[in-house]
């Protein structure tokens, strides 16, 4: 079985998509960082089920790392990715570097309101104007029919939809389930920061946020089911939380209990900041 | 002969545009704000040079206006318009809503800086972010092969150039001269807005450059030549001046003897802004 395509130009990534198109064939895209999980190759096979080609993004995006955060100990692995691609049946990565996407004099930047306000934000506050800005050079580079993203970042998810509707851009956005191992912990390229132990204690987010979702979902009181959940993560051995917060699921508005509502976590192991989500159903 | 086809919405618009593309037809894009004059009718003349099919939009983009400025006053009238490119040949006009482009919960913001920095973003901070979120979304909609932007709003085409450039949009910016009457005073929406008294004055304006640029090509000291500028523009009756500056032509930095530069100028008349602008010959 032969491997992906591989491409790092705008424009030979463009000459194969145009090739393909002419040839009459559907794109859907898989935009990623690499150190490619099962989160992510489950995202590829959704891609293969929707369109008759699939592109994989491998790029460890800048723009959307705080000077603070991990940009340089980011787990990068190209050759264990493309065999993994290959595994799949992707069929092209487009590897650019920096310089391609971000050419000297580079000086635009996309803001989305609505769904990016609070959570990710009030930590991150630069994140999402990251990940918009990308997200949209990747489509127009590209011009997929389908874009996969994982609810793993469910957030983002609602902000890439935001940015397609805003903008007027012609790729229809499917959301992924999250893939968890068999004790519900999401599967995450920083997850190869954690040893063991932090391991066995990264599994309980999962679980504190079933309970949680469950006593929200059986009418239990919003600001003392959260309150609870928080105790919970600390108990479990989490060095700090960032939030834990009901939201409407589609605007991320407040939660109603009528409306279908997603239940939203980031939390500290040491120095490795994990985030997970739920579905509330509504009542 | 028949007038141009009118359309008010996205997908009416798309329609037309890919059963041109199904006939292998290239199209033009000239982005307007109605109050259609001679300038305007040039740029659909280049269009028209340019491509098969020439597509006007008419839109009063109301996120480029401040609270303060000129939106509810901005001159309107559809028909006349719809004549005027009728006699140009224009074979489009998009005439779309404030809610057809800006839905309810539209949320999304693009800046760039580069070229926006300073001149008009001193006196009008959000207005380069309300043109190039809207011209994106044009270029999103109709996916024109060219666009035609006046000379006339100089920093307008360089935002719009590196805009292009930073997100990968495929359309080809074409900058036209601009259109001006027997005594230099160039074409703009907001002439409507002078009497008779002013117009004499407002033609001063392009005069001044001339003499400002041509001392600057022949050596004169930068700054006295723009403050002797300033001083001619008071003289010749206008209220206030709120720049004139030279530079580099291309990215709008400081200006340098050995590059092509631009002399650009903004100035009140009363109640009405004018805007004007000129090629600094290099050395």
């Amino acid at each position: 079985m032969s491997g992906p395509i591989v491409v790092d130009s705008v424009a030979a990534l463009r000459a194969q998509i145009r090739d393909w198109r002419q040839d009459g064939q559907t794109i859907a895209m898989v935009p990623t960082m690499g150190a490619l999980h099962d989160g992510h190759i489950s995202l590829v096979r959704i891609a293969l089920e929707k369109a008759e080609r699939c592109v994989v993004s491998i790029f460890v995006n800048p723009t959307q790392f705080a000077p603070t955060e991990d940009l340089d100990k980011y787990p990068r692995q190209l050759a264990r990715d493309l065999d993994r691609l290959r595994e799949a049946g992707a069929h092209l990565a487009f590897t650019p570097s920096v310089a391609e996407m971000y050419p000297a004099g580079f000086a635009t930047r996309i803001s989305v309101g609505g769904p990016s306000s609070g959570l990710e934000t009030d930590f991150r506050p630069a994140f999402f104007d990251g990940v918009a800005t990308v997200v949209a050079k990747l489509f127009l580079q590209a011009a997929p029919d389908f874009a996969i993203f994982g609810e793993k970042d469910y957030q983002q998810l609602c902000v890439v939809r935001q940015l397609c509707r805003d903008l007027d851009l012609l790729v229809e956005i499917v959301g992924a389930p999250t893939v968890r191992d068999s004790h519900g912990l999401a599967m995450s390229s920083r997850n190869a920061y954690l040893g063991e132990t932090e391991i066995n204690v990264a599994r309980k987010l999962n679980a504190v946020l079933h309970q949680t979702a469950a006593k929200l979902a059986s009418g239990a009181d919003e600001a003392s089911a959260i309150s609870e959940a928080v105790g919970a993560l600390i108990q479990a051995g989490f060095r700090k939380v960032d939030y834990v917060a009901a939201r409407e699921a589609v605007t991320l508005g407040p939660w109603r209990r009528d409306r279908d509502g997603r239940l939203l976590a980031a939390a500290w192991l040491g120095t490795t900041r994990m985030i997970d989500n739920l579905e509330i159903p509504s009542a």
